[in-house]
């Protein structure tokens, strides 16, 4: 299976369709686990937790693998090595698999990694697949797009300045855990008063005309037709949200290290994945996670492409200094270069349309 | 000017190239408004607002332009051309100019004929543009992003279902007015709190580390590093955020319709403007959104010419339906597609890539 990984991990070409044929075979194999994101800043307690966690779901006959998704391991202190280091019980059980998060640059090209070394553990046999994050960048974002549910730890101190919560990452949380919760029981009970009313508030969109949970039995209203609207949007392609709400997001209380919590966190699980089967929404979110994958590496890759064309290379930095002294409109800019970029795939259309 | 922004929103490609002569032509004198985005659900008071700080604005001597943008008009109930008869008083005053929304297809369409309409105004003369959305889609992330400070009205039952708040919307906001404060005040009051909460839970990455504001003066630890790290990030470039913080969120209260608020609502932007200007936010927030702004067009472009091309066109159904179907990896699907784009670009060096 190592080796396997190995070889998706390769960047020479050869490698790379060996890879391929290598994903197609064993795909009839995968998706076959639930796929737990777990995000949480370094100091949180992440590792103890899936340690704990870990141990258990082996205790109960699953088997567990656990994939990192870091595209910077220096901006995050070292600690992925560290975590699997210290989760030594768990990484030391054969029935176990932890790999740390591959080391090369870009975010999209690390999270592509995860997502092809999280289908060959599924292929092996891997019934939860654990995929975390210390949270850099937008790796929440993406650890969020490929996994069927998303959970975030926070430590007690919810109003602190070190209590890093990036934009927009809070709302991708099914479950949210105050870890570290018997260090000061106050402020655990006031963070979860807090994003348990934060959630509500920005979870709206969540719900649907026809959820009977609704406490007040509104009529739908020009809020849901919006969020119709947006689900078929462009932008609307990251794989997240449209699928029909099931779940309202919750925030539980947990003490890892004591192993407090742990149980109920899984119970919470078992019921959301239950909950999400029987909707519909597993199968619709897996799908529509990697049609939004397949389009993001489509855009990542013709951006590469773009910026590669002899025509555009040779103009956009002077193009560039011009938007951004304010010479050339950015609507402008954009046009010429993509006219620079067209012509470089079509010289005969692009001479026409210049004396349309 | 009426004539100008027609030519900018024509579609014909003869007026295209003379549309970005025109474009070029007035940057010069384009930049220097105000630029001030305004969002709010139907039914928020948004046209009563609008017309009220207008008016007040005029009787200072400032010339003031309303544009709108919104993709579909029929999603919104029609209330864009509503909004030009209920401003009656502000678009009837010659030192006022009231654009409803174009009417064209895809947001991105929409925001560049909005985002271009802005340039014309300002060349014109009008020294405060206010950009309007009812909140259809991404419309609010679209006029965030063409504007210097970007408020969200809101009506004071903030927990109940019909106060629609879609994602990531609040965290863009620089200012949050409870409109219709007088009709409940227990309400807004309520709302007032929540709000602010979330804000500040949600608003803590804006802290940079030499942030004396800063209540803890804590070291800036791994969410500084981690901030750094995002804004020069492929995702980063929504030109919004990377600036250097010099502003806490707001929320207030106001009663447009009795003109309550209003005076303290501009007070509030005057203030804004300053520190912006002061800091250098300002300007690096203005070329950041020029240059997001460019990259997303070109982004937008290139998907079209991808799907436009011959070999794309003609396996991308069956390749996505291999994806759904789970027969074939997305990042699989990505390679070969992209492989018949770049091959009908370059067919030589395709089959020279294929034998190496």
């Amino acid at each position: 299976m190592a080796k396997a990984i190995t070889l998706l991990e390769s960047t020479r070409p050869d490698h790379r369709a060996q890879a391929d044929a290598l994903l197609t075979g064993l795909l009839p194999r995968a998706g076959r686990s639930l796929r737990l994101g777990i995000s949480g800043v370094p100091g949180v307690g992440k590792s103890t937790f899936i340690e704990a966690l870990g141990l258990a779901l082996l205790d109960q006959g699953h088997r567990v693998a656990v994939l990192a998704v870091d595209p910077s391991s220096s901006v995050s202190g070292g600690s992925i090595l560290g975590d699997k280091t210290r989760m030594e019980r768990l990484s030391m059980d054969p029935r176990a698999y932890i790999r740390p998060s591959p080391s090369s640059g870009t975010l999209g090209g690390v999270a592509e990694k995860t997502r092809e070394a999280m289908l060959v553990c599924e292929a092996a046999g891997f019934d939860i697949v654990i995929v975390e994050t210390v949270g850099v960048g937008q790796s929440e974002t993406a650890v969020a797009g490929m996994t069927d549910m998303y959970c975030l730890l926070q430590l007690p101190n919810a109003g602190d300045d070190l209590q890093a919560i990036k934009k927009g990452v809070m709302e991708l949380a099914d479950l949210v855990v105050i870890n570290k919760a018997d260090l000061d029981d106050a402020a655990a009970t006031r963070a979860q008063a807090q994003i348990t009313s934060s959630l509500r508030l920005y979870g709206m969109h969540r719900r649907p005309a026809h959820d009977h949970r609704s406490p007040l039995g509104h009529a739908p209203g020009l809020a849901g037709v919006a969020g119709a609207g947006e689900a078929g949007s462009e932008r609307g392609e990251h794989g997240e949200g449209a699928h029909r709400p099931f779940w309202e997001p919750r925030v539980m209380r947990m003490s890892a290290l004591k192993g407090e919590g742990v149980d109920a966190f899984w119970r919470a699980v078992t019921e959301f994945q239950a909950l999400q089967r029987a909707n519909g929404a597993f199968e619709e979110k897996r799908q529509q996670q990697a049609l939004a994958w397949m389009w993001e590496r489509i855009q990542s890759g013709l951006k590469q492409q773009f910026k590669a064309a002899p025509a555009v290379r040779g103009a956009l930095e002077d193009i560039t200094a011009r938007v951004l002294g304010g010479q050339l409109a950015a609507s402008t800019a954009a046009r010429e270069l993509l006219a620079k970029f067209s012509g470089d795939r079509n010289p005969e259309d692009s001479k026409d349309q210049r004396h349309a």
